[in-house]
């Protein structure tokens, strides 16, 4: 039985062997949740850089639709900025064009987590579609966090327990304590409702702007895009539809 | 009000800022219980070692008692292994005596936490002295999980849930996310009773002989040595006794 074990911290990421393995990365709050949501909504592929410097090239170089933003601020100058509202609603012209998403953590997670044989994106909103993806492949999944700059985050975690919930039966989830520790938390989330739950987290309380807490509740929402599984592919995300 | 951090990992120490903080070491299984225990049996003083030669050294040069052991066994050659029972019992010369213990996981997270302004050995047998202390200090605390092989572990991150709950009101145990955490996996715990929940430990599962399920037994109990706070000073660990 293959197992699936949790990573808490990009910076942990070196004590893992990743060959043969399934990495799922997880940056709920808000890069793998809008990644989701771009591919869901139409963009035909994601690159995730780690500066504003090589977002705005893409943009320039690919005709990528540019998504940036610092501290939690759109940065001026890109099309977009983080928020997974940014690719919904009417009148946007998304169909087919590429997007270049600029965010630190989660392009440090991805960047550390290549020599896996299969990279994918996670979250909430296609958790579904992560865990059919580990059933067909029937290897080891590495769930990383992207945490926050370097620490264990609540939203991620929870997360990797929730993929483990959906896979126990078919995945070991007992053999490693991070997985242990990680449904624990999500069964506690089950008992609070997810968002009740997460809205505890030192890093949801400091997105206190009322835009911040649209997206969170938006990130919260299981399954909406159950289909969506963003799958790396020489050098960006593309989606697999399931 | 200070705040409680919780470092499930030597290899996450650089994140941390120790200046002016009290760091707790906690390697529940089994080193920082059996240091514990030495020094709440008359063990005058202890140096902590990674290798077995810095062990075998201190034993001749300064006439240490010395513990050691790899892979869960007593190393040949040295007067103990690294279990708790070797403190325990009739007819040990132990009083007024120093001893040398070789562990891998403790000194590490030791090591790299000597920027500290204190640096004291908690476990679940002295659970007490260390909140003591906090409440002393007033100062920030960090506690710093040995891990295993610097992976997370269950056993390490639940002791830091129990300080947590024995000073939460005094201290700020809900603006980091390892904290909330921790206090949660706690508090599943107390439902189960302490040794029952961390029995499913993936680490606690590897220790499958008698004698280590002794140890295990030993090392669950709360407070058995109150008033024992083992505390880092210039190159050893001396029992400061509240």
């Amino acid at each position: 039985m293959p197992t699936l074990d949790i990573c808490f911290s990009p910076d942990l990421i070196p004590l893992y062997n990743l060959e043969g393995k399934v990495v799922v990365i997880v940056d709920i709050l808000r890069a793998t949740s809008t990644i989701v949501t771009a591919l869901g909504e139409g963009i035909s592929h994601v690159f995730p850089v780690a500066t504003l410097e090589e977002c705005a090239a893409l943009g320039g170089q690919q005709g990528c639709l540019t998504a940036a933003e610092r501290d939690g601020l759109p940065a001026p100058g890109f099309d977009l900025g983080n928020s997974p509202f940014g690719f919904l609603g009417e009148g946007r012209p998304l169909a087919g064009r590429p997007l270049a998403i600029s965010t630190t953590n989660g392009t440090l997670a991805l960047q550390r987590s290549l020599a896996a044989e299969h990279v994918v994106i996670g979250a909430f909103l296609n958790l579904g579609a992560v865990a059919a993806f580990a059933r067909q492949q029937q290897q080891d999944v590495l769930v990383v966090c992207a945490g926050w700059k370097g620490k264990f985050c609540l939203e991620d975690t929870v997360f990797g327990g929730a993929l483990a919930a959906r896979l126990q039966g078919e995945f070991d989830v007992s053999s490693s304590d991070a997985t242990l520790a990680a449904l624990h938390l999500w069964q506690q989330a089950g008992l609070e409702g997810l968002a009740a739950y997460l809205l505890q987290s030192a890093h949801v309380r400091r997105l206190n702007s009322l835009e911040a807490s649209k997206d969170f509740d938006f990130c919260m929402q299981i399954d909406i895009y159950p289909q969506v599984l963003p799958r790396w592919q020489h050098d960006r995300l593309l989606c697999q539809h399931n």
